[in-house]
């Protein structure tokens, strides 16, 4: 399949790098130097201290070809790519966006086969063209149209899975997007304001006080039900991730924009009058540390 | 006049060095190998680049035989000494701790004439002798007893004043003590958590409002009115010490004990119910820094 990759941050990397192994990839970047580096260099893949190079071609053009698109930015890059997916002719298109406060922009990409999805995966780009693979986990697809549609192009990607990539589907975006949504209100603005590991919300019993009344304020705006199931589960991932910085503590170590509006922000557009005074303390504290 | 100064900290040092200059000073400190390098080598304080030192007798042994005492160590650690002054025969102190927690422990010490105090000054603690005096201030004092006496031990310290040092009384202790507590119960602990100097609290504008935000559930726990006064107030103050750490963020960046306890835990119990959501979640986030 010939497969476009949009954004070519340690995700975009690291998508581009493993579906090359099966099929024909196109990177797509912001600016075309970091696109020569790649067609010259290739795409550098470190993982244990191993390195493994795939080519791929790269370019800064913005001609969105292939029948399958793949994107990969951040939320808050979305917009001027969804501009031009309006004006496709109809494919394929995977979000693999944090967040939620993209969802509602997808209602004008109807003509397209729209998935959302959530990568699980842990990478971080060590330069233009090299991603360190930090840790293995799903890619988490799931369709955003209502019509139930067993077979279709990402079928292919099911039956025929890469070797430390594995791709499953689900039936229920909204619960997909939720569960991670609370994953990532409660671990990342955490962490990224006590400027903690992820494991410390749970060993300090102070914070995580504060990690489980956040957890409840998250659940009451989603008003989702099986709280016990759903803190399990949050812990559960605290765990795995104990000695890993949260994308936002990193985002905030090198003085970059964290996803805060696309988590928190979106809660907060969200919460209708309920009563969120840990998220709003942490949204307003977070936003603070962002324009300094 | 034989002055005792309790606790040999900072604004132990400080005041010792001072009031040494006019009265006969004995400074009691919580360890005999500090007594010795005060006596040794006297107290030096530091301002402005130019060093000055005062010969203060100095002793680890609980004597307290001066007429006059003043309490100079934190709030946590007034326990022990409080049941000592229980013991002793009636005579004059002043306790100048952060906070208001220890203001109930005072009703037992009714045979003395009490005072309670704030402390203006900008004070370093730079070794066992040494106290750099970075900002000069008022020492406020309000009588604790209900009684009015115009005439008292501690007149002689408004009428003799001492340069660089000065020292005025005040009617109303309460009311004191609340308006230094509104101001440590919001520039401190938000200091301390976002890390930032006091005057960031007022230039950046997502930080203002949680300071703003935090400054609206104490005065509603201290039931107090004039709001637009006392937020002034509490501008000022951050304003004129706007190049400074505050205390509980030095205490944090040092890895020492904070005086949260006294501050916000005094606010919680004195809560009756009130939403005071950041209060609260400072409060903790501030434990759980403590304990790391």
């Amino acid at each position: 399949m010939e497969i476009g990759v949009i954004g070519a941050g340690s995700l975009g990397l690291l998508y581009a790098y493993y579906l090359s192994k099966k099929h024909k990839v196109t990177l797509y970047t912001k600016r075309q130097e970091q696109a020569d580096q790649i067609n010259n260099l290739g795409i550098q893949m470190v993982k244990e201290n191993s390195y493994h190079t795939a080519n791929v071609c790269a370019t800064s053009e913005t001609i969105y070809k292939e029948s399958i698109l793949i994107i990969t930015v951040k939320q808050y890059h979305l917009e001027t790519i969804i501009n031009h997916l309006k004006k496709l002719s109809s494919r394929t298109i995977v979000f693999l966006q944090n967040g939620m406060g993209h969802v509602s922009q997808l209602a004008s990409l109807l003509h397209h086969r729209v998935f959302v999805g959530i990568a699980e995966h842990g990478a971080l780009k060590v330069n233009e063209h090299i991603v360190h693979h930090t840790g293995e986990g799903f890619t988490k697809l799931a369709l955003y149209q209502d019509q139930v549609e067993p077979i279709h192009d990402l079928s292919l990607l099911r039956n025929e899975q890469i070797n430390h990539f594995p791709i499953v589907f689900l039936p229920e975006w909204e619960k997909m997007l939720k569960e991670k949504l609370i994953v990532n209100a409660t671990i990342n603005p955490l962490t990224a304001l006590l400027r903690v590991k992820n494991g410390e919300l749970l060993t300090n019993k102070y914070y995580k006080k504060l990690f489980y009344e956040l957890f409840e304020e998250v659940i009451l705006i989603l008003g989702m039900e099986d709280k016990d199931k759903l803190w399990d589960h949050v812990c559960g991932i605290c765990t795995s991730t104990s000695e890993n910085e949260s994308s936002m503590l990193r985002d905030i170590h090198h003085q970059r924009k964290t996803e805060i509006d696309s988590i928190l922000g979106y809660l907060i557009l969200n919460a209708n009058g309920k009563s969120i005074p840990h998220v709003s303390f942490l949204f307003t504290a977070i936003k603070g540390i962002e324009v300094r």
